[in-house]
């Protein structure tokens, strides 16, 4: 992303200048009045890259607030970050606006969006270093790419868990998908047992993930494998248990849920296989070794981060075994999300 | 991006696994098999970074062949690199496609897209390292970051360019926007005396970039301020002169030209104005004090790289003088290109 800084500049120099400018504190982002951005790696450490890409209409609703859609854009490439046990260094933005929106209508997107987008720049330790802007006669696309950093050798992988090892997972799983069906009016609030706040609280969750960057030194610490948890918690530990060349067992009811996720499955049991297997959690899955867990749940604790033992690996090949509350595997349709 | 590897994995898995993994022979790759990509950063250099996308209808065409719409994306990506004096290390992929496409169109497409993508990648040694794929309702958008590096505190700036140096573009200036024009049919070959080589000479200068990347080291070791000129030569070349202080004088009789350009200036003397600030050149200007001008030509001319005087850094302040063929000032409507 660059900008000529000059009142005469063209549409985009006039955007990045107005909306993105003011965001690029970074001493290696050269104020986007460059056409590259520079970055010092750190000693010692390699370089941890991530890109993830949302598209209005399939990603995030056109309506959604420009803000919140900003925080996602950003934190499901952070969220990368904390599961490999890596720390931010900075992202690159690149944005697809529709072309032929008037000017105020893209100022009124993009100052909430770009206002959003500095705070969690700061707020996570990742600031923007550069990007691009470009008109598109399609949708908003927002791709981003976050440059983060481990010690030499100490990336967490999706391989690496062994028969033993305890499975975690932090937050709370299924609120996303949940707050997508009541944001789609799939599911009615009120024949679910929902008050407002649990209906907030469904809906915040489906909008705005909150990665778990604060735990990313004690999964590189204590985790023997770990990813996070984006197209459903079943598909994605499928994925580490083939990675691992392991197997896996998890039991319903330890699964970690909010209260208003608690109250939706109460009234609708049917709901569990959309849980497990729903998107957009943005949790960390991982496997630690069993006498590793005691400091991996202190360290947990430590920042401020929930976690909670859901089951363990086991030896053997093939999706994971989700045992039900009745003891019987649960069977399920689909095990991930996918837009194609 | 990444992919199960599993048979059963959804559709974006399937599309990495055949399309994409092939090509992702760099070890820090980790085969897209996992979050996120890892490079080790050379000792002693800065990371450069740059993201640029292109989306189809705005552009390129939606009938482009895939294999020139690959190289188009990384090779605009690439010419940046190119023009800062870095070496590039890598580059992350996001790639959305329209939702709803059949597989077999949705493969017919990729198969020549990743090809190239590959070809390139090996051809300028910029491996792919990871990405991501996601299905949007609208039209296909690529956008590509690169991670290149240069020695610490070597980067070329658009800044620091002094009155007196002289001023030189690579290769030759207007082939893509005259190619945009006869692929457009607004300008019709026959008109402009122009030959089925000359015509196929501009419209594949618009579809597929040559980034002058042989040249990265001689313009570091050579060049006082630098930058590809993409939108377009006098407006870029004004942006260079905003950042580092300075104005400039160019002639338009010293602007290097291929053939099929000069036949089409000759039948229509007015497009000068568009071969002046027409985009999509990807040619390389930079600032050259006096006398290192012989040793930046003879670095360009071992590289294989032609290069051209066309002008000088002038102390004040304003756009550049254009000088035309009758010594009087060329006046343009607009310097550069914009979308918006």
């Amino acid at each position: 992303m660059t900008g000529s800084g000059e009142p005469e500049g063209s549409g985009e120099d006039r955007l990045i200048a107005r909306h993105f400018a003011p965001l690029a504190t970074h001493p290696g982002a050269l104020g986007l009045l460059d056409d590259v951005a520079l970055l010092t790696p750190p000693e010692h450490c390699e370089l941890v890259l991530e890109t993830d890409a949302i598209v209005s209409g399939m990603h995030f609703f056109p309506d959604d607030p420009p803000a919140s859609v900003a925080q996602k854009a950003l934190r499901i490439n952070l969220s990368d970050l904390a599961a490999k046990g890596a720390r931010p260094l900075g992202f690159l933005l690149s944005l697809a606006l529709p072309k032929g929106a008037s000017r105020p209508a893209t100022d009124a997107w993009l100052t909430p969006f770009a206002r959003a987008l500095g705070e969690d720049a700061q707020a996570y330790g990742c600031p923007l270093l550069g990007g691009d802007t470009v008109a598109s006669p399609g949708p908003v696309m927002i791709s981003i790419t976050v440059i983060g950093a481990v010690p030499t050798g100490t990336l967490v992988r999706r391989r690496g868990a062994r028969p033993g090892d305890r499975l975690l997972v932090t937050g709370t799983i299924g609120d996303a998908v949940l707050g997508l069906l009541v944001r789609l009016e799939r599911a009615a609030p009120e024949d679910f047992g929902l008050d407002a706040a649990g209906r907030d609280h469904l809906i915040s969750r489906y909008l705005v993930p909150r990665p778990r960057n604060a735990l990313a030194e004690a999964v590189r610490t204590h985790a023997s494998a770990a990813m996070d948890v984006s197209d459903g918690l079943v598909g994605d530990l499928a994925k580490l248990c083939a990675a691992s060349g392991v197997t896996a067992r998890i039991e319903t009811v330890r699964l970690p849920l909010s209260d208003a996720a608690h109250r939706m499955l109460a009234a609708a049991p049917e709901l569990l296989a959309t849980v497990l297997s729903g998107g957009d959690d943005y949790e960390i899955v991982c496997a630690v070794a069993p006498e590793r867990v005691g400091s991996f749940l202190a360290a947990a604790a430590a920042a401020g981060v929930p976690a909670t033992e859901i089951g363990e690996i086991v030896a053997g090949q093939g999706a994971p075994r989700v045992i039900g509350p009745d003891g019987a595997t649960v069977a399920l349709d689909r095990a991930s999300f996918s837009h194609f």
